[in-house]
């Protein structure tokens, strides 16, 4: 069955207006309803559906349940010059790294190389933002987070391993960062709710039914377990995820937070690392045009796009973005 | 056509004096001999012909042709606490690595993370003895190199990419640590050597035959080009270890290699990236049994084998290895 989504047009401003009002008569204070609605307007502006508004309605189940504190601050503790340690209150992400990216930056700066581990944290958004940051600093960027399980590693056919989004953005000083955000599922769970909620049918490979058979209905894989990328390649760059996110911060791996969660719909609580490296300090001089030699020679094959590409291109149009029509409606209804 | 090989048992002594020797007998002083000897029998032991005695020819031809100096000696600047500048003076990796991980294991047991930029080196040997030496110091390592290019990236009939080969080796320090060493091609260029030279047909999505049709014949995609694992999600993967072992270290992109190197059968001149990190630093005390629990949790899932494990049971056989006889015979042709 396919269904047709009404969509509705709604300005950059007022989807900002739409999640920040939302977040605010839920229980964020004002300095998190804002880092919040400003991730959520990216992701509208650059066309990620699956991390802008439809992410509302899992934010406020998630403090209406009392998982979340909405009003949350961050403790960040330099525990040695390139290691910053940040205790995330029990709050979202978005107003934790507004804190605690600045300090990341200063840090990668002077000693070359820099570590944070968040903890006590919920993360609910894609990590471009966190590592464009850093390139807009003149960084390379590289971070990643696991969640609740829904991905089994090569091989099995149960849940273990979240989908384990990877983020890197490589700095370009005269142009929009190199960027890459990408679930080591083969597709993001949130793209297969969309594929369900709107219809489509699966690529191959994507997942498995509850039967353990490869499915391509969003419906069943949904009841059933997400395959990683690329094989057993793949599923080793998932669990090098989980140990980077959860056992370098501290944090819950996938298979803990699905112990420890209360399944209100909202995020799991989970850890996020994120390296930042200064190619000024580590390459020195001439780092810069060594690596436009190379997006130009790359960017200049047939058939390849450089990865973020698109993304920036969608953000140059200022104008209105279509949102799905139930989802506005299920959104109002949320302050109602 | 099946061809079947012949194979000589070989004791690992034996190997490592075959080709301490051959080095030797063809310009390496005794500190390189040794070292690169050293990485060949561990290749030999473990059971990864592709990196064993199979790449002696190569190091022996490119100090035969004047590229690589076999007697070299690095120079390791510590340009930070956490940055370590290597340049490998024109000689080969594995006696580098000997003189420069030492020193990076240092100074990521005092910074928490610290990263190693190794250039004007030759690279022909897996990523795996690196990673697993930082994990024995109880560091977390991931390595990457680039190499001539022979992979198109996601979209691309052309070769840009190298195999560009991704390490990571995680700590365990009551057991052997958790390591994958992986090219980021479908499958690494000497499997697809070792394929046609034991005429076995490659699995699908490999690579292209020169025509840009996908093709199982080996021989058609040595002449054509391989594929990156997974699509668009590996051929990111394999973009980054381009910038990180290039843009990062200052030496050559894969294309900038091609265009350089003399193509006399030995490695191209090429950067690599080493970081390692200190979980005791980054995430504190408990790190490691929280690790552990993983393992165990991952561990007991039906059809799912630990990344190394393999490896680790075939070096605890300190009984012959099975080597390629024809192999054995061009090997002692070179120091007649």
């Amino acid at each position: 069955m396919t269904t047709i989504a009404t969509t509705t047009a709604l300005t950059l401003g007022e989807i900002e207006a739409l999640a920040r009002e939302t977040l605010l008569a839920n229980g964020c204070d004002e300095a998190n309803a804002k880092a919040i609605a400003n991730t959520i307007v990216r992701a509208e502006r650059d066309g990620s559906a699956s991390h802008g508004l439809f992410r509302l309605p899992g934010y406020v189940k998630s403090m209406k349940s009392g998982k979340v504190n909405g009003a949350a601050s961050p403790v960040i503790e330099h525990k040695l010059a390139a290691v910053l340690s940040v205790d995330g209150g029990n709050g979202y992400a978005p107003y934790t790294l507004e804190c605690a990216l600045p300090e990341l930056a200063k840090a990668a700066k002077t000693t070359g190389i820099a570590v944070m581990r968040l903890y006590n944290s919920y993360h609910f958004a894609a990590l471009w933002p966190e590592v464009e940051y850093l390139a807009e600093q003149n960084l390379v960027g590289i971070a990643c987070t696991c969640f609740k399980p829904s991905v089994a590693p090569a091989g099995a056919t149960k849940a273990f391993f979240g989908t384990n989004p990877l983020a890197f953005a490589w700095p370009r000083p005269d142009s929009t960062p190199v960027v890459f955000d990408m679930a080591t599922s083969r597709l993001a769970k949130g793209d297969v709710m969309l594929a369900a909620r709107d219809g489509h049918d699966l690529p191959d490979g994507t997942g498995l039914g509850p039967d353990g058979q490869p499915s391509n209905d969003p419906n069943e894989v949904l009841k059933g377990v997400l395959l990683p990328f690329g094989g057993y390649k793949g599923s080793a760059i998932s669990m090098m995820v989980e140990l980077l996110s959860a056992a370098l911060t501290g944090d819950q791996f996938s298979y803990e937070a699905q112990a420890q969660d209360n399944n209100d719909g909202g995020p799991a609580r989970g850890g996020e690392l994120i390296i930042a490296i200064s190619p000024e300090l580590v390459a020195g001089e001439g780092w810069d045009s060594h690596a436009n030699g190379f997006f130009d020679e790359m960017g200049a094959l047939e058939g390849v796009r450089l990865p973020g590409a698109r993304r920036h291109v969608n953000r140059q149009d200022e104008g209105t973005r279509e949102v799905n029509s139930a989802l506005i409606e299920t959104v109002k209804g949320l302050s109602a």
